[in-house]
């Protein structure tokens, strides 16, 4: 290895596959092959990054430094075990938030993960200038790799072993798919009213900036906090023709309650 | 009134009263008076925008074009009954995003709402070129002489009515103050883990991001969308020891589950 950057491949020709290919491209950081069961999207990313395409599994390169499995969660395992790769070559990763690490154990000596902590879709760029790299792996050797090569694309990699990646992944889903949601039902209940979504979005964004300087804690407003609960009762009637938003709205009114 | 901008007198001296203050003096807008109860509050926002300062609502002026209520929302009557202004001079508005303009009703012929949707705290600034100013009076002329003077401090202004401001009120606890508590619970939960909170901001602002773009329906991803009930069990067993973050990623995960 050395000075040498390792040669890559990519197992996977969605989201993640495509933004971490793109990115590795950009780099100047080859890509030898980007495997996918359709060939149409292996060759479409492997096109736009100089790599080689195939979608049988049994033929790709066996001589990488390097093997990332950018597949749906539930793949990963029947992917690896279909990998045509002895025990000892190779380092083998994946990017899944919500696996550890150990789930590539019974298929390779040299396992770990890269695990770039970001909401991926095809349609917006990703910044890899500011998103967090996670990586890991159980071998000191490998950790040291992989660190190369995420630095090579990030400048933000932490090492986050597979207990730690579990408690961030949950955090995850608290901080991008459950605010998604209740983004989601302030959308429906102003779109209900005839009201403009986008009057919203400034506030949104001012959540998102005053949380980027200060404690959530610090920043906490709003009627639950104050214990205000004649706005409450207020706002339970308006959503009483959602019995499950009013249930939410009750539940999250309380545990804001608690924080005082 | 024609093109003279209107006589502006402030009841108030806290976070909102602050910020409207400066940006109206910021603007160019004189604002001859600011009431607090707190001398000291009164004299030291007035000094800074350059207004006079009172603590006595009997001596407030009585021949201003307009009156702003910024204060809080439970005092808000009671302060409407204690100015001594007849019930025909001047507009009084208030500045609640809670409480309805009409309020006001019994105290004044003209009466109204100068609502700044957006979470204020006396450290960060307020951007007004972004924010949504709703304004609302039951007159017409009123209604244009809020506009105006809403115009001449924001680009962004909307003509809101009381039944819609409590839509948009409680769609704003969601999209602020909820939000913000489930990242108070992402912080606690990898805190106690030793992981660094920092890691998931850049999340968080993506996450804002994409929603100035998308729908949020458009952008859920996540275990609950996916219907990934392995990572959900895992993600339960982690929340364990917080049954009430555990009800709520439950609830919210139904919810998410039945937008599919």
């Amino acid at each position: 290895m050395k000075n040498k950057l390792p040669s890559i491949v990519l197992i996977g020709a969605g989201n993640v596959a495509h933004h971490l290919g793109h990115r590795f491209q950009e780099m100047g950081i080859p890509v030898l092959e980007v495997f996918s069961r359709k060939i149409t999207k292996a060759r479409k990313l492997a096109k736009a990054i100089g790599a080689s395409a195939t979608n049988q599994l049994s033929a790709i390169s066996k001589t990488a430094d390097l093997y990332i499995l950018a597949v749906h969660d539930d793949a990963i395992e029947a992917v690896a075990r279909q990998l045509p790769l002895s025990p000892t070559t190779g380092l083998v990763v994946h990017t899944s938030g919500a696996m550890p690490s150990k789930v590539l154990k019974p298929f390779f000596k040299n396992y770990g993960c890269f695990y770039p902590l970001q909401t991926f879709s095809i349609q917006k760029a990703v910044d890899f200038e500011v998103l967090p790299l996670c990586i890991f792996s159980p071998q000191q050797r490998n950790r040291q790799k992989l660190t190369k090569v995420a630095k090579a694309i990030c400048p933000n990699v932490y090492t986050i072993d597979d207990a730690q990646k579990s408690v961030l992944h949950v955090a995850a889903v608290f901080v991008n798919n459950f605010t998604n949601h209740l983004c989601y039902i302030a959308k429906e209940i102003t779109d209900q009213q005839g009201i403009d979504f986008d009057i919203l979005k400034p506030l949104l964004n001012e959540t998102a900036s005053k949380l980027a300087k200060y404690a959530p804690k610090e920043m906490q407003t709003g009627p639950a906090i104050r214990g205000d609960q004649q706005t409450m009762n207020k706002h339970l009637q308006l959503l009483e023709s959602h019995p499950e938003w009013a249930q939410l709205y009750k539940l999250l009114s309380q545990s804001i309650a608690k924080t005082k």
